[in-house]
This record gives structure tokens, C-alpha cells and sequence, in this order.
């Protein structure tokens, strides 16, 4: 498999475009990877790989848990990317990515799920090709809590 | 800044959600990851990665030529990942992140322009927390061809 990205430069701002079309001249600049924390106002390359790593890692604990015949209801997963600068002129630097996992799966011990939650860090491919530290925690909903979950509508 | 993105997989298949919104409940699936290469029918975290490692280096690699007086007038990188088994039944792998760089600028020699490219790359927050292998290949359009490249629309 060979999939990739185009990124395209003028001046002050980028526009993205992935194979499948998932991004399409999705704009980016400079402010919207540096300043706009709170509101966001283009996407960012910190994004881009919290997303690849949330979409690996998930997919991936989902096929750990279903070789194990505990197929999950649903996995939510969150990455956190930091872009920080260590020092006042150093460079901007990634220095982890976190990973928070919930998962609603029934029949399956806690301590079973954490191992097979750090086994899927362990297997999943976009992890391993991270020179950081990768994170993880997860916690799992009761499924009478699932539906009241603000993050689930 | 802390940037970040959820991903949440129920049964086959998978959504994917930035912050920014520009991705918003995206599909990606096991097909459209491990099989679909040539129409893909979703996203993977492969091309979302490109899309991070490209834009990234697009960005940090416009801003150092403009830090040396030559604003590019367009860049245009390409970042491929494979996704491979090294043998087969060996686990999914990206072995490497080709990113090749077509830069339209003007009073720069070639190998001033080679030497910033290459310190764009040493300097990517992105491709410095990747723990594979980055390679870069560079071209440059003369402007007279530029609006002929078919990737140009």
C-alpha cells in the first residue's frame, strides 16, 4: 500500500489534499498552528498526526479485542499533540503524543483490556514509525453511561 | 499549543474528527487501509500522516526561504507512505516517508536552495518526532512551465 498527501505553499498559507479526498485544498497557515489554540481557524500538521495515530491506534485495538472474541461496541479514542518550544528561541518541537482510549466492551477483564490495549500500541504501525514517546490510557463506560456521554450524541 | 483529534471505531469501520474540523466524522475502514489502493474508498492514517509530514515541511521549508530573502512564489511537496509486511505474516510496517518537493522560486542557485531544503527538514517538528526514515527529493519548475504541471489546476 502507498498512500500519500500534497501540500501546496504560497506565501502566508498551505492548502492540503490528501488520495482519498478526505482533505480537499484544506487550508492551513502559520496561525492556525501557532496561535489559534482555542478556535481554530484551518487545520495543522499537529492535528493531521493525532488523527493518524487516534485512527491506527483504534483500528487496531478493535482487531486485538475481535482476535481475542471480544469485539468492542465502540472504541473512542483522543491524540494529544503538543508543538511546544522548550526554550524561548529553541525550535518548536512535538514532545509527545497522548492517547486516551474509552472503550464500551462487555466480558472482558480489566486487566485482560489493558494488556490488549498496550499490545495494540505495540502493534500498531503508525506508532511504531513515532521517534516519541507515545502515551496511553484508557478507561472503560458502563454501557448505561455510554448514552450520556456528552462526546457521543 | 495542543492540537488533537478522536477517532471512533464501531464494529468495521472508523470516523475520524480534528479539532480544527477539517476533518469531521471522516470514514476510514480496514479496506480502504489495507486494500483499496488504487480508489480509495475512505481515508487511512497513512495519508493523514503524509498530509502532516508534507505540510509541515511545505511550512518550515517556505519559512526558511523567505528568512534568506527568496519567497517561494508556490511549493509543492508530496509525501508518499507505504504500508508493507515485510514478510507474510509479518506485522503491517511503514518502512519509510518519501516527501518530494517542487519548488517555484526565482534568485536562488540550486544548491543554496538544496542546503535550505535540507535544513527544513532537519528543522520539521513533525519529521523530528517521526522515528522513520525521511527522505527528500527536490525539483524546481522554471515559471514558464509552471502552469503547464498537470498538478497545477
Amino acid at each position: 500500500m502507498d498512500r500519500g498527501a500534497i501540500a501546496r505553499w504560497k506565501v502566508d498559507d498551505g492548502k492540503l489534499t490528501t488520495d482519498s479526498g478526505a482533505l480537499v485544498n484544506t487550508p492551513y497557515t502559520r496561525a492556525s498552528r501557532f496561535e489559534l489554540e482555542a478556535f481554530p481557524s484551518g487545520s495543522s500538521p499537529e492535528e493531521l498526526l493525532a488523527a493518524a495515530v487516534a485512527g491506527c491506534f483504534a483500528m487496531t485495538f478493535a482487531h486485538q479485542l475481535a482476535d481475542h472474541h471480544h469485539l468492542p461496541y465502540e472504541l473512542r479514542v483522543e491524540a494529544r499533540v503538543m508543538l511546544v518550544r522548550p526554550k524561548p528561541h529553541a525550535r518548536w518541537t512535538v514532545p509527545t503524543v497522548r492517547l486516551h482510549c474509552t472503550a464500551l466492551v462487555t466480558g472482558v477483564d480489566d486487566d485482560v483490556l489493558a494488556a490488549l490495549a498496550h499490545a495494540a500500541k505495540t502493534e500498531s504501525p503508525i506508532i511504531r514509525a513515532m521517534g516519541v514517546d507515545v502515551s496511553l490510557t484508557i478507561t472503560r463506560d458502563r454501557p448505561e453511561d455510554w448514552h450520556e456521554h456528552p462526546a457521543v450524541q
